[in-house]
Protein backbone atom coordinates (compact mmCIF):
# COMPACT_ATOMS: atom_id res chain seq x y z
CA UNK A 1 0.00 0.00 0.00
CA UNK A 2 2.90 2.18 0.65
CA UNK A 3 6.50 2.70 -0.87
CA UNK A 4 8.76 0.33 1.13
CA UNK A 5 8.66 2.65 4.92
CA UNK A 6 11.18 0.42 5.87
CA UNK A 7 13.76 1.50 4.04
CA UNK A 8 12.68 5.39 4.32
CA UNK A 9 13.20 5.02 8.28
CA UNK A 10 16.70 3.69 7.62
CA UNK A 11 19.10 4.14 5.28
CA UNK A 12 17.79 7.00 3.36
CA UNK A 13 17.45 10.04 6.14
CA UNK A 14 21.49 8.78 7.16
CA UNK A 15 22.02 8.68 3.61
CA UNK A 16 20.79 11.82 2.78
CA UNK A 17 22.89 13.84 6.30
CA UNK A 18 18.68 15.12 7.19
CA UNK A 19 18.12 13.30 10.72
CA UNK A 20 17.68 16.68 12.50
CA UNK A 21 15.73 18.40 10.15
CA UNK A 22 13.75 15.01 9.59
CA UNK A 23 13.09 14.90 13.32
CA UNK A 24 11.40 18.08 13.14
CA UNK A 25 9.18 17.17 10.14
CA UNK A 26 8.48 14.09 12.44
CA UNK A 27 6.92 16.06 15.30
CA UNK A 28 5.10 18.72 13.40
CA UNK A 29 3.50 15.36 11.43
CA UNK A 30 2.35 13.68 15.16
CA UNK A 31 0.51 17.55 15.92
CA UNK A 32 -0.70 17.84 12.52
CA UNK A 33 -2.11 14.14 12.30
CA UNK A 34 -3.74 14.46 16.09
CA UNK A 35 -5.91 17.54 15.25
CA UNK A 36 -6.73 16.54 11.47
CA UNK A 37 -7.85 13.05 13.14
CA UNK A 38 -9.87 14.28 15.15
CA UNK A 39 -11.62 16.72 12.74
CA UNK A 40 -12.10 14.22 10.00
CA UNK A 41 -11.69 11.17 11.60
CA UNK A 42 -9.83 8.50 10.87
CA UNK A 43 -11.57 7.55 7.18
CA UNK A 44 -11.70 11.54 6.37
CA UNK A 45 -8.04 12.49 7.84
CA UNK A 46 -6.55 12.54 4.16
CA UNK A 47 -2.58 12.08 4.24
CA UNK A 48 -2.77 15.01 2.08
CA UNK A 49 -4.47 17.21 4.43
CA UNK A 50 -2.35 16.41 7.56
CA UNK A 51 0.85 17.24 5.95
CA UNK A 52 -0.46 20.15 4.50
CA UNK A 53 -1.25 21.14 8.39
CA UNK A 54 2.12 20.19 8.98
CA UNK A 55 3.51 22.24 5.87
CA UNK A 56 5.51 19.77 4.66
CA UNK A 57 5.11 17.54 1.63
CA UNK A 58 2.97 14.92 1.38
CA UNK A 59 5.68 12.73 0.72
CA UNK A 60 7.16 12.98 4.36
CA UNK A 61 4.52 10.85 5.74
CA UNK A 62 5.01 8.12 3.66
CA UNK A 63 8.84 8.35 3.83
CA UNK A 64 8.80 8.90 7.80
CA UNK A 65 5.78 7.28 9.01
CA UNK A 66 5.11 4.85 6.07
CA UNK A 67 1.53 5.75 5.57
CA UNK A 68 -1.76 6.86 7.33
CA UNK A 69 -1.79 3.51 9.18
CA UNK A 70 1.75 4.12 10.63
CA UNK A 71 1.24 7.82 11.49
CA UNK A 72 -2.27 6.94 13.54
CA UNK A 73 0.19 3.92 15.42
CA UNK A 74 2.14 6.63 16.05
CA UNK A 75 0.16 9.44 17.47
CA UNK A 76 -1.88 6.66 19.54
CA UNK A 77 1.26 5.52 21.19
CA UNK A 78 0.47 1.97 19.60
CA UNK A 79 3.53 -0.17 20.75
CA UNK A 80 3.94 -1.50 17.15
CA UNK A 81 3.72 -0.71 13.21
CA UNK A 82 -0.35 -1.62 12.58
CA UNK A 83 0.94 -2.77 8.70
CA UNK A 84 3.75 -4.87 9.78
CA UNK A 85 1.90 -6.89 12.15
CA UNK A 86 -0.95 -7.42 10.19
CA UNK A 87 1.50 -9.03 7.47
CA UNK A 88 2.45 -11.17 10.30
CA UNK A 89 -0.78 -12.13 11.66
CA UNK A 90 -2.27 -12.83 8.04
CA UNK A 91 0.59 -15.65 7.29
CA UNK A 92 -0.35 -18.68 8.45
CA UNK A 93 -3.27 -21.10 9.09
CA UNK A 94 -6.30 -19.34 8.11
CA UNK A 95 -8.88 -21.52 10.54
CA UNK A 96 -6.41 -20.00 13.70
CA UNK A 97 -6.53 -16.11 12.22
CA UNK A 98 -8.50 -15.17 14.62
CA UNK A 99 -6.84 -16.62 17.20
CA UNK A 100 -3.73 -14.62 16.21
CA UNK A 101 -5.71 -11.12 15.74
CA UNK A 102 -7.08 -11.91 19.74
CA UNK A 103 -3.39 -12.99 20.55
CA UNK A 104 -1.83 -10.12 19.51
CA UNK A 105 -4.20 -7.15 19.93
CA UNK A 106 -5.21 -8.21 23.54
CA UNK A 107 -1.74 -7.97 25.22
CA UNK A 108 -1.15 -5.05 23.25
CA UNK A 109 -4.17 -3.23 24.61
CA UNK A 110 -3.79 -4.61 27.77
CA UNK A 111 -0.03 -3.12 28.29
CA UNK A 112 -0.36 0.57 30.29
CA UNK A 113 0.97 2.14 27.59
CA UNK A 114 -0.66 0.88 24.71
CA UNK A 115 -3.98 0.28 26.42
CA UNK A 116 -6.90 0.48 23.78
CA UNK A 117 -8.85 3.00 26.57
CA UNK A 118 -5.27 4.97 26.75
CA UNK A 119 -5.48 5.03 22.72
CA UNK A 120 -8.83 6.31 22.64
CA UNK A 121 -8.31 8.94 24.80
CA UNK A 122 -5.10 10.03 23.19
CA UNK A 123 -6.45 10.79 19.80
CA UNK A 124 -9.45 13.13 21.22
CA UNK A 125 -12.27 13.18 23.08
CA UNK A 126 -13.64 9.47 23.55
CA UNK A 127 -16.83 10.40 21.47
CA UNK A 128 -14.27 10.81 18.49
CA UNK A 129 -11.71 8.61 19.48
CA UNK A 130 -14.48 5.81 19.72
CA UNK A 131 -15.38 6.91 15.84
CA UNK A 132 -11.62 6.76 15.02
CA UNK A 133 -11.08 3.45 16.51
CA UNK A 134 -14.35 2.05 14.83
CA UNK A 135 -12.71 3.20 11.51
CA UNK A 136 -9.35 2.43 12.12
CA UNK A 137 -10.02 -1.12 13.24
CA UNK A 138 -12.39 -1.70 10.42
CA UNK A 139 -11.00 -0.15 7.64
CA UNK A 140 -7.20 -0.38 7.96
CA UNK A 141 -7.04 -3.66 10.03
CA UNK A 142 -10.32 -5.80 8.95
CA UNK A 143 -10.09 -4.33 5.31
CA UNK A 144 -6.36 -4.85 4.99
CA UNK A 145 -6.44 -8.52 6.49
CA UNK A 146 -9.50 -9.59 4.27
CA UNK A 147 -8.21 -7.97 1.28
CA UNK A 148 -4.97 -9.97 2.19
CA UNK A 149 -6.32 -13.59 2.50
CA UNK A 150 -8.47 -13.00 -0.61
CA UNK A 151 -11.66 -13.95 0.95
CA UNK A 152 -15.16 -13.29 -0.57
CA UNK A 153 -17.70 -10.35 0.44
CA UNK A 154 -14.58 -8.30 2.01
CA UNK A 155 -16.42 -5.66 2.87
CA UNK A 156 -18.73 -7.10 4.75
CA UNK A 157 -16.86 -9.38 6.73
CA UNK A 158 -14.63 -6.07 7.96
CA UNK A 159 -17.15 -4.19 9.16
CA UNK A 160 -18.55 -7.01 10.88
CA UNK A 161 -15.62 -8.04 12.47
CA UNK A 162 -15.22 -4.34 13.65
CA UNK A 163 -18.39 -4.88 15.40
CA UNK A 164 -17.35 -7.86 17.37
CA UNK A 165 -13.99 -6.25 18.09
CA UNK A 166 -15.16 -2.70 19.08
CA UNK A 167 -17.48 -4.01 21.14
CA UNK A 168 -14.65 -6.24 23.19
CA UNK A 169 -12.72 -3.33 23.37
CA UNK A 170 -15.17 -0.92 24.78
CA UNK A 171 -16.85 -3.62 27.11
CA UNK A 172 -13.35 -4.89 28.40
CA UNK A 173 -11.43 -1.77 28.33
CA UNK A 174 -13.97 1.16 28.53
CA UNK A 175 -16.91 -0.49 30.85
CA UNK A 176 -14.52 -2.59 32.47
CA UNK A 177 -18.26 -5.12 32.57
CA UNK A 178 -16.59 -8.28 34.53
CA UNK A 179 -16.11 -11.13 33.75
CA UNK A 180 -14.82 -10.41 30.85
CA UNK A 181 -12.56 -7.09 32.26
CA UNK A 182 -10.52 -9.66 34.66
CA UNK A 183 -10.30 -12.52 31.75
CA UNK A 184 -6.71 -13.71 30.39
CA UNK A 185 -6.19 -14.14 27.01
CA UNK A 186 -6.68 -17.43 26.57
CA UNK A 187 -10.23 -17.34 28.08
CA UNK A 188 -11.17 -14.16 25.72
CA UNK A 189 -9.55 -16.49 22.27
CA UNK A 190 -11.90 -19.38 23.54
CA UNK A 191 -14.86 -17.61 23.64
CA UNK A 192 -14.68 -14.57 21.16
CA UNK A 193 -12.39 -16.47 18.63
CA UNK A 194 -14.66 -18.92 16.82
CA UNK A 195 -17.06 -15.71 16.56
CA UNK A 196 -14.65 -13.49 14.87
CA UNK A 197 -13.58 -16.64 13.02
CA UNK A 198 -17.15 -17.20 11.32
CA UNK A 199 -16.88 -13.55 10.08
CA UNK A 200 -13.73 -13.72 8.95
CA UNK A 201 -13.87 -16.71 7.09
CA UNK A 202 -16.79 -18.57 7.44
CA UNK A 203 -20.12 -19.23 5.89
CA UNK A 204 -21.90 -15.72 5.97
CA UNK A 205 -23.67 -16.52 2.28
CA UNK A 206 -26.92 -15.39 4.20
CA UNK A 207 -26.64 -11.98 2.91
CA UNK A 208 -29.95 -10.98 0.75
CA UNK B 1 -37.77 -8.34 39.92
CA UNK B 2 -40.63 -6.09 40.51
CA UNK B 3 -43.60 -5.72 42.08
CA UNK B 4 -46.63 -6.41 39.45
CA UNK B 5 -46.14 -3.06 37.48
CA UNK B 6 -48.96 -3.23 35.37
CA UNK B 7 -51.05 -3.26 38.18
CA UNK B 8 -49.24 -0.03 39.32
CA UNK B 9 -49.34 1.50 36.31
CA UNK B 10 -53.50 0.89 35.93
CA UNK B 11 -55.43 0.70 38.36
CA UNK B 12 -54.06 2.09 41.39
CA UNK B 13 -53.35 5.55 40.68
CA UNK B 14 -57.21 5.75 39.61
CA UNK B 15 -58.36 3.92 42.61
CA UNK B 16 -56.59 6.41 44.74
CA UNK B 17 -57.67 9.56 42.61
CA UNK B 18 -53.77 10.81 42.34
CA UNK B 19 -53.64 11.36 38.57
CA UNK B 20 -53.05 14.69 38.72
CA UNK B 21 -50.19 14.39 41.53
CA UNK B 22 -48.72 11.56 39.76
CA UNK B 23 -47.97 13.13 36.86
CA UNK B 24 -45.90 15.04 38.42
CA UNK B 25 -44.38 13.02 40.24
CA UNK B 26 -43.38 11.04 37.36
CA UNK B 27 -42.08 13.88 35.45
CA UNK B 28 -39.64 14.56 38.67
CA UNK B 29 -38.62 10.91 38.21
CA UNK B 30 -37.95 11.43 34.88
CA UNK B 31 -35.85 14.71 35.41
CA UNK B 32 -33.77 12.78 38.85
CA UNK B 33 -33.41 9.79 36.31
CA UNK B 34 -31.58 11.70 33.83
CA UNK B 35 -29.36 13.21 35.79
CA UNK B 36 -28.46 10.11 38.13
CA UNK B 37 -27.95 8.47 35.24
CA UNK B 38 -26.03 10.51 33.48
CA UNK B 39 -23.72 10.95 37.18
CA UNK B 40 -23.72 7.22 37.92
CA UNK B 41 -24.29 5.03 35.01
CA UNK B 42 -26.54 2.55 34.71
CA UNK B 43 -25.56 -0.13 36.88
CA UNK B 44 -24.81 2.83 39.67
CA UNK B 45 -27.93 4.66 39.22
CA UNK B 46 -30.01 2.95 41.88
CA UNK B 47 -33.89 3.99 42.29
CA UNK B 48 -33.30 4.92 45.85
CA UNK B 49 -31.35 7.57 44.54
CA UNK B 50 -33.13 8.45 41.20
CA UNK B 51 -36.09 9.24 44.02
CA UNK B 52 -34.07 11.34 46.43
CA UNK B 53 -33.35 13.44 44.24
CA UNK B 54 -37.07 13.45 42.91
CA UNK B 55 -38.45 14.23 46.61
CA UNK B 56 -40.87 11.44 46.25
CA UNK B 57 -40.53 7.52 48.05
CA UNK B 58 -38.54 4.86 45.99
CA UNK B 59 -41.70 2.62 45.54
CA UNK B 60 -42.95 5.60 43.35
CA UNK B 61 -40.52 3.95 40.81
CA UNK B 62 -41.60 1.04 40.76
CA UNK B 63 -45.46 2.30 40.73
CA UNK B 64 -45.29 4.65 37.58
CA UNK B 65 -42.38 2.59 36.04
CA UNK B 66 -42.20 -0.89 36.91
CA UNK B 67 -38.50 -0.53 38.17
CA UNK B 68 -35.10 0.81 36.90
CA UNK B 69 -35.04 -0.39 33.69
CA UNK B 70 -39.11 1.03 32.98
CA UNK B 71 -37.71 4.35 34.10
CA UNK B 72 -34.56 3.98 31.92
CA UNK B 73 -37.41 3.04 28.88
CA UNK B 74 -39.28 6.12 29.82
CA UNK B 75 -35.93 8.67 29.02
CA UNK B 76 -34.44 7.26 26.64
CA UNK B 77 -37.92 7.23 24.82
CA UNK B 78 -37.68 3.80 24.13
CA UNK B 79 -40.95 2.64 22.39
CA UNK B 80 -41.40 0.09 24.27
CA UNK B 81 -41.23 -1.85 28.07
CA UNK B 82 -37.60 -3.58 28.06
CA UNK B 83 -39.55 -5.74 30.61
CA UNK B 84 -42.60 -6.74 28.70
CA UNK B 85 -40.05 -6.81 25.43
CA UNK B 86 -38.09 -9.16 27.03
CA UNK B 87 -40.42 -11.66 28.41
CA UNK B 88 -42.39 -11.70 24.63
CA UNK B 89 -38.83 -12.77 23.33
CA UNK B 90 -37.61 -15.00 25.67
CA UNK B 91 -40.76 -17.57 25.50
CA UNK B 92 -39.96 -19.73 21.94
CA UNK B 93 -37.86 -21.67 19.84
CA UNK B 94 -34.67 -21.37 22.19
CA UNK B 95 -32.77 -22.15 18.87
CA UNK B 96 -34.14 -19.09 17.43
CA UNK B 97 -33.66 -16.79 20.01
CA UNK B 98 -30.69 -14.64 18.80
CA UNK B 99 -32.65 -14.14 15.52
CA UNK B 100 -35.57 -12.96 17.79
CA UNK B 101 -33.70 -10.37 19.56
CA UNK B 102 -32.16 -8.73 16.07
CA UNK B 103 -35.53 -8.78 14.89
CA UNK B 104 -37.04 -6.93 17.92
CA UNK B 105 -34.83 -4.95 18.77
CA UNK B 106 -32.77 -3.84 15.35
CA UNK B 107 -36.50 -1.91 13.75
CA UNK B 108 -36.55 -0.17 17.16
CA UNK B 109 -33.21 1.22 16.90
CA UNK B 110 -33.79 1.89 13.05
CA UNK B 111 -37.42 3.87 13.78
CA UNK B 112 -36.58 7.75 13.94
CA UNK B 113 -37.84 8.34 17.55
CA UNK B 114 -36.29 5.79 19.31
CA UNK B 115 -32.71 5.33 17.32
CA UNK B 116 -30.05 3.69 18.73
CA UNK B 117 -28.27 7.04 18.13
CA UNK B 118 -30.94 8.75 19.12
CA UNK B 119 -31.29 7.10 22.87
CA UNK B 120 -27.58 7.01 23.27
CA UNK B 121 -27.66 10.90 22.61
CA UNK B 122 -30.80 11.41 25.02
CA UNK B 123 -29.08 10.26 28.46
CA UNK B 124 -26.61 12.34 28.46
CA UNK B 125 -22.87 12.96 26.08
CA UNK B 126 -22.46 10.40 23.96
CA UNK B 127 -19.28 9.50 26.36
CA UNK B 128 -21.42 8.45 29.26
CA UNK B 129 -24.19 7.10 26.92
CA UNK B 130 -22.29 4.51 25.97
CA UNK B 131 -21.63 3.35 28.97
CA UNK B 132 -25.07 3.59 30.04
CA UNK B 133 -26.30 1.77 26.70
CA UNK B 134 -23.40 -0.89 27.27
CA UNK B 135 -24.25 -1.52 30.78
CA UNK B 136 -27.88 -1.85 30.79
CA UNK B 137 -28.05 -4.07 27.60
CA UNK B 138 -25.14 -6.70 29.15
CA UNK B 139 -27.03 -6.33 32.58
CA UNK B 140 -30.37 -5.43 32.29
CA UNK B 141 -31.13 -7.08 28.56
CA UNK B 142 -28.76 -9.85 28.50
CA UNK B 143 -28.65 -10.96 31.77
CA UNK B 144 -32.41 -11.01 31.88
CA UNK B 145 -32.38 -13.10 29.19
CA UNK B 146 -29.84 -15.34 30.06
CA UNK B 147 -31.71 -15.56 33.51
CA UNK B 148 -34.73 -16.50 31.83
CA UNK B 149 -33.98 -19.32 29.72
CA UNK B 150 -31.47 -20.91 32.26
CA UNK B 151 -28.43 -21.43 30.79
CA UNK B 152 -25.16 -22.36 32.13
CA UNK B 153 -22.13 -19.73 32.48
CA UNK B 154 -24.81 -17.01 32.39
CA UNK B 155 -22.66 -13.99 33.01
CA UNK B 156 -20.40 -14.64 30.73
CA UNK B 157 -23.15 -15.04 28.02
CA UNK B 158 -24.18 -11.71 28.97
CA UNK B 159 -21.65 -10.24 28.39
CA UNK B 160 -20.20 -11.78 25.57
CA UNK B 161 -23.90 -10.53 23.53
CA UNK B 162 -23.13 -7.32 25.12
CA UNK B 163 -20.21 -6.62 23.22
CA UNK B 164 -21.79 -8.05 19.93
CA UNK B 165 -24.62 -5.70 20.42
CA UNK B 166 -22.97 -2.69 21.64
CA UNK B 167 -20.64 -3.31 18.38
CA UNK B 168 -23.47 -3.49 16.21
CA UNK B 169 -25.11 -0.59 17.27
CA UNK B 170 -22.48 1.95 18.01
CA UNK B 171 -20.56 0.27 13.80
CA UNK B 172 -24.22 0.89 12.25
CA UNK B 173 -25.97 3.92 13.75
CA UNK B 174 -22.85 6.18 15.42
CA UNK B 175 -19.93 5.61 12.88
CA UNK B 176 -22.60 4.60 10.24
CA UNK B 177 -19.97 2.07 8.30
CA UNK B 178 -20.96 0.60 5.21
CA UNK B 179 -22.46 -1.95 4.44
CA UNK B 180 -24.09 -3.08 7.39
CA UNK B 181 -25.50 1.32 7.88
CA UNK B 182 -27.81 0.46 5.27
CA UNK B 183 -28.47 -3.33 5.47
CA UNK B 184 -32.09 -4.56 5.84
CA UNK B 185 -32.94 -7.00 9.34
CA UNK B 186 -33.18 -10.03 7.46
CA UNK B 187 -29.71 -9.51 6.09
CA UNK B 188 -28.55 -8.30 9.78
CA UNK B 189 -29.86 -11.38 11.27
CA UNK B 190 -28.46 -13.89 8.65
CA UNK B 191 -25.02 -12.46 9.33
CA UNK B 192 -25.00 -12.02 13.47
CA UNK B 193 -27.49 -13.83 14.69
CA UNK B 194 -25.66 -17.27 14.47
CA UNK B 195 -22.73 -15.17 16.31
CA UNK B 196 -24.65 -14.03 19.13
CA UNK B 197 -26.68 -17.51 19.67
CA UNK B 198 -23.49 -19.47 19.64
CA UNK B 199 -22.74 -16.25 22.98
CA UNK B 200 -26.26 -17.19 24.01
CA UNK B 201 -26.94 -20.99 24.11
CA UNK B 202 -23.51 -22.46 22.22
CA UNK B 203 -21.03 -24.08 23.62
CA UNK B 204 -18.53 -21.61 25.53
CA UNK B 205 -16.71 -23.96 27.43
CA UNK B 206 -13.37 -23.45 26.71
CA UNK B 207 -13.36 -21.04 29.75
CA UNK B 208 -10.08 -21.27 31.64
Amino acid sequence: MTDDPADGLTDAPRRRGRRAGGEDTKAALVEAARAVFAEQGYQGATVRAIAARAGVDAAMVNHWFGGKQGLFAAITHLPFDPVELIETIVHGDRETLAERIIRNFVPIWDSAEGGFAAVMLSVASQETAAAIMGQFFTKAVFGRITEVIGVDRSEWRAVLCGTQILGLGVVRYVLKLEPLASADVDTIVGLVAPNLQRYLTGDIDTIQ
